[in-house]
């Protein structure tokens, strides 16, 4: 030890010096620390057997200020040992293990990930997934921080954004779309100059798809540094699971790696960062799925990797002998409200904020966040911990006693807090201010806030009961009793954010990564997780989906057409309502999953958005094609219509309600039937009916004055073209071959006055002039 | 406009680049603002008419991150414009004026000072309270931020702390001596290349006497930029009334720049750092006494000079009116618990800790730290002001409406939080883990929190019920009652610290700057504060003092050797009670304010430290070197015995309660005897008597075998030397002349296994072994 300058105790992380050193710093109590470096070759060429260029033990004199460790390398230092990677060893933890942790493992503590690094690389494990290594690294083989420049590394010159801007789009024109860095790319057919399958890069070569659907956000799910072969497990029938999906983050600050083109921990930020500017070229918003819930370290069984071996307790809700609450459902719970961790999610999302131009963030498991902490509690401001007595909402569903340390003024472990620190200061940061914040606002624990989570004047929340009502109401048998709740959802859910909040609190989802496709959810009236290998008990239980009379695939036409047909409705519903909605990747093309409803753990076909099928022959193919076509075209119709995203609820003079007869809605809970019309400023009015019911209707249509008349836009009961009939607001109309019908149907709707709706169908129709788009002699066959 | 490059939002204030330019960052919702540059000529020199360099609008689009303004200045535009000082000018705010609020003044917006700015420029006052300048700049000249390079300031090199560490004395170990920079050294005498009076400079000529007394810590009354002539009067009998202390903060991140004796706001810093070494060459800690419960910009009738212009509501405690709490009796109240004031205190006390070394900080009023915000309350949290109805613990006092906003959870404004998020950060942030917390804990809104300063297991208190019951038993007639609540102060006050607070919580003090001082204390009853022009209104009214016999200055003999005798008294607990003793600065050589108890406006011999005392003739100067023989003899004495400054309370096995006999304790309310003793481990066991009556008494000693007899270590009642027997102690006992008398008085002692306790005094004795020191056959001839 000894040959490292003293450095400085803030930044935290690692930080770049003008004169091409490096200045480390992390935040641990332990009372004996070293620093530990690696070159390229000896991290990553060692695989299983990463041993450490060079450590130094460091001095508490010299080398820590407060609860801080801090050491400067020189840019000497870094050229004569090649160094690329470093790590931190704690040699003296700052107490005795906790009782419910297992004896330490034999050997030298590890090697931990600096929770600050830029960029990670991975001894044992150049590829995604790649299980071939795991005899030679194991599951949790080296991994080290990355640093910033140095001899070895190439020092990245400021990043150039070439003048792209953020989008900035207001919340209520948001149209997001919700996808996977590897799902969206592993089948990118790949053309001369393409990038790399499953990377960043890759994701530039989607864009056009999204461009033509027309959503103008796209929604990661995590992109954090995670392991992928965490959750390793060759299961019987040979296959192997994985953690595909990544909630299990390791190291927040750094791009995971395994989704870069290049070698190198630094050059998946850079991918990242050319990413989101081709993303904001298109005037596509960038929105990270962050978990700060959890860590990969699990339960007080894990391994040491990161935060568990620099200080456990104020990173995790910790019960005091050291058992782990596990609000998550995954093992462990990140402290939220300690002030360390508060500091460290602030300063991460400013990182990618402001680094990386990240227009928003959606916050996994969120109610967690609001959650008090462990920590100050009994130790700090009550001089003991309090045990026993109080569980409050402290249990874990394990049996374990909760333990109930008292936080001021009578708040115990894990109580929801009324206006939480962190919550709050995400909120109020100014540098944050133009990001978009959204709430996963429930947890595993018990804790479900949609319509409350706190500081919602800035945050909107993935709206569940948005999901669950216009399923029930749409796929459920009479309507599912939900006409009243789903009218509600279709406003923006008033009931659930009444005030100030307004509909853009609402982030409206039939489907997303997690549960049914929509595909599947008009398939399947079960789960179908056996290949999960846990029996098929993983995974929801309660999908309130509708088979359509088949379980599974089917030869049958009429079985398939009515799949068609909710598919449809499921994807109008969610795009003709107040509030922001996200379409779930490979919706638009009828993606299926076989059925399994908890894809976590597939590298495979199961999770790969099927680009074959924009291209294929056969039914697969122009099905998928036509449910792209009417997608983008209700996208279109969306953005056409300010009726359609106002800012506000719509009041009286905004929307109308009608039933069989004009202006005679049932509210009836056995209502099959929800119809409405939307006042649009400046006319064009839109008339929507939604027929829940097995029997097809025929509705009077609101009076329309002035020279106008009904024409429709859309009608889910018809087959392809003829579900959407606005051909001009597509960019490309690649069935336009039915358009000369379209004009028939037009006709007799404006003659009569009334619509047919057909079972299980939506119709959305618009005043226009009189005299507007041309007539046609023939009537469709299904009039 | 346009000329600035875009620059980066993080980090806020002013940052140096590699490549001499300089990124400028400010927080603030405004919809419009411009950067504004001064040459040193154009601000300091343009005096009354400091106009600007150069102002450039900033763009939203290019310069604006949420709510970050930011902009970057090339070394080239730096050179160009010989700028060396920068303000934000707030060209369009995000909102009307408060109702509450004053029309705008005439004119252009003022430049505000940037809130992180690591220096101050005053433009018309280089010299500390140069009111000559008043018609010029006004009490509120244009102040501006230091540009931290550029081609007209020099860059400063690393500072080079010299090898010097910070002494992390442990917190039962210190002796505190609160001082004032200007109060300590404007009369310093001044040798050949001593530094300018009054300075940062000037302290380090003023350590030898604070290392003579032994005190191990320098607290140092408010240094970060204030406008000393904010309070500036000319009273009618021709004084001028300043802000002296300079409890009204206008630039948290800006050391006072007329504390500096060089030019340049930058020289200032340097000054600082230089005064924080010095400190602790000599065993020294640092300790700043901060002001984050209000700042200089008064209520809502006060300037626009920095945080109000650029967040008002962000950074004060406001009514939905615009009315500003005043929690503080300053007018305004920093609004500690929203996330941006928070996170700026708390990078504050970082950029001091780890910038400047300095040891601790005294928290003014710390009690408004635990208040909850405005802010989130109605307008976030809830969607709109919930006005009327509760006042909670909103009054001002002013007989305005409390305006009561609702917190989350059902928390009003102004209410102490049990687990206030910005003591917790403060409390647990690792970077200030090494760092000396200490607050003062009430406010001026009537909340009192001795004893119970939330995140109390880091924080010591300003004990002011040690303060006040020390007084009530040793001046008052009768013990004034006290002895109990004495006892307890002498203990370390169980009563208020127990379980793991411990007497390092307890911060002891009988004086301060604030009150009288001892020698004050000790000759008037009543407080003579018409020199304020407040018509002896202002100040502490019940001062718990004893005049002894005459009010103010007096020839007669005998009241001034009782009034000596009590001084010794009060030194005397002080520095023999459990807990952190706290020196008032000029106690130590009987420095008297003349009866005046709140001289906070005194830039007058009033407030200097009377350096002539210890060279002087006559009874003033003896009487206060011998007072400063009997302070630094006491401390001395602290510092060798252990049983004095224990980590615990002590408990049954450390401590023994004595009376006229052994073991026989008077407890009763009208007991005016406090004798004790503390048994030292290995040895040397303390005795203690304090008479606070009008007669002497005799009492019987406990028992010492095995060889032992108690020794005389002080007697308040006798005069110099005979009232500090200890000379072994002293590092250079000026009054050794006294010597050969001391033996004889031990003797006495030892023989009869009594001591006599003359009135009104304190004799503190030692456990040593029979045959140590020699013995004289003369007795003094007060026995």
């Amino acid at each position: 030890g000894g040959s490292t300058l003293a450095g400085a105790p803030a930044p935290l992380g690692a930080t770049a010096l003008p004169d091409g050193g490096v200045n480390l710093a992390v935040a641990t109590p332990s009372r004996g620390v070293s620093i530990v470096l690696w070159s390229e070759d000896a991290l990553i060429g060692g695989r299983g057997n990463a041993k450490p260029s060079a450590e130094h033990e460091l001095s508490p004199e010299e080398h820590r200020t407060g609860d801080v460790w801090h050491c400067r390398l020189t840019a000497d230092m870094l050229k004569k040992g090649n160094y690329s990677y470093y790590g931190w060893r704690v040699t003296e933890p700052d107490g005795p293990r906790p009782p419910a942790a297992p004896p330490a493992p034999p050997g030298p503590p590890p090697v931990l990930v600096d929770p600050r690094a830029p960029g990670v690389g991975t001894a044992a494990r150049p590829e995604f997934g790649d299980v071939a290594s795991e005899a030679e690294g194991g599951l949790w083989p080296q991994m080290a921080g990355v640093l910033p420049v140095g001899a070895a590394t190439v020092e990245l010159p400021e990043f150039d954004w070439e003048g792209t801007r953020p989008p900035r789009h207001a919340r209520e024109d948001l149209v997001v779309y919700e996808a996977h860095v590897r799902g969206l790319t592993a089948l990118r057919q790949t053309e001369e100059g393409d990038a790399k399958a499953g990377t960043y890069a890759a994701v530039k070569d989607a864009l056009p798809h999204l461009a033509f659907l027309g959503v103008n956000a796209l929604e990661l799910l995590p992109i954090y540094e995670f392991n992928e072969v965490e959750h390793y497990k060759l299961l019987d029938n040979g296959t192997t699971r994985l953690n595909f999906w990544g909630y299990s983050t390791l190291s927040f600050f750094a791009p995971m790696a395994r989704y870069s083109s290049g070698d190198g921990a630094l050059t998946a930020l850079r991918e990242m960062q050319e990413m989101v500017r081709e993303c904001h070229r298109l005037g596509i918003e960038v929105i990270l799925d962050v978990v700060f819930n959890h860590t990969a370290e699990g339960n007080e069984m894990g391994p040491s990797v990161t935060f568990r071996g620099l200080d456990e307790r104020s990173y995790y809700v910790m019960a005091p002998a050291g058992e782990h609450y596990n609000y998550s459902g995954c093992g462990n719970t990140f402290n939220c409200n300690t002030p360390l961790a508060r500091q460290f999610v602030l300063d991460c999302l400013r990182f990618w904020a402001i680094e990386c131009r990240v227009d928003g963030f959606r916050f996994d498991l969120a109610s967690i966040l609001t959650r008090s902490s462990t920590r100050w509690d009994g130790e700090s401001a009550y001089g003991s911990v309090v045990t026993g007595g109080h569980s409050g909402h402290g249990g874990d569903g394990d049996g374990r006693p909760a333990a109930a340390a008292e936080y001021g003024g009578g708040v115990y472990t894990g109580t929801p807090l009324g206006a939480p620190p962190l919550v709050e200061a995400i909120s109020r940061d100014p540098a944050l201010a133009h990001v978009k914040l959204f709430a996963e606002p429930w947890d595993a624990g018990g804790l479900y806030q949609v319509g409350s989570f706190p500081c919602g004047q800035r945050w909107a929340e993935w709206n569940g009961k948005f999901r669950d009502d216009v399923r029930r109401f749409l796929l459920l048998p009479g309507g599912g009793g939900a006409i009243s709740d789903f009218a509600k959802r279709m406003c923006g859910s008033p009931d659930l954010y009444p005030g100030d909040r307004g509909p853009k609190a609402s982030l409206n989802f039939v489907t997303c990564h997690d549960g049914f496709t929509t595909a599947d959810l008009t398939a399947f009236n079960e789960r179908h997780n056996m290949a999960n290998g846990e029996n098929n008990r993983d995974g929801e239980e309660h999908n309130l989906s509708w088979n359509c009379g088949e379980e599974g695939p089917t030869k049958n036409v009429e079985v398939r057409r009515m799949r068609a047909r909710n598919r449809r409705n499921l994807m109008a519903a969610l795009l003709l309502a107040h509030g922001t909605p996200m379409i779930n990747m490979g919706d638009e093309i009828n993606h299926t999953k076989g059925g399994n409803n908890n894809t976590y753990c597939w590298d495979t076909d199961v999770n790969y958005l099927p680009w074959d099928v924009l291209v294929s022959a056969g039914s697969r193919g122009n099905d998928a094609r036509a449910m792209l076509r009417f997608t983008a075209g209700m996208v279109a119709f969306r953005k056409s219509k300010a009726c359609l995203r106002g800012r506000n609820f719509p009041g009286h003079d905004q929307i109308e309600w009608h039933g069989d007869f004009a202006g005679q809605p049932d509210w009836e809970d056995t209502s099959e039937l929800c119809a409405f019309r939307l006042f649009e400023e400046g006319g064009g009015d839109v008339y929507v009916a939604f027929n829940a019911g097995g029997v097809a209707r025929t509705l009077e249509l609101p009076h329309l004055g002035g020279g106008m008349r009904w024409d429709v836009v859309a009608d889910t009961g018809a087959e392809a073209p003829f579900d959407f009939l606005r051909s001009d607001l597509l960019q490309d109309d690649f069935m336009n071959a039915g358009v000369p019908l379209v004009g028939a149907r037009r006709e007799a709707i404006a003659e009569f006055g009334h619509v047919r709706v057909l079972k299980h169908s939506c119709v959305v129709l618009e005043a226009v002039p009189h005299n507007s788009h041309e007539l046609a002699t023939d009537e469709p066959a299904y009039i």
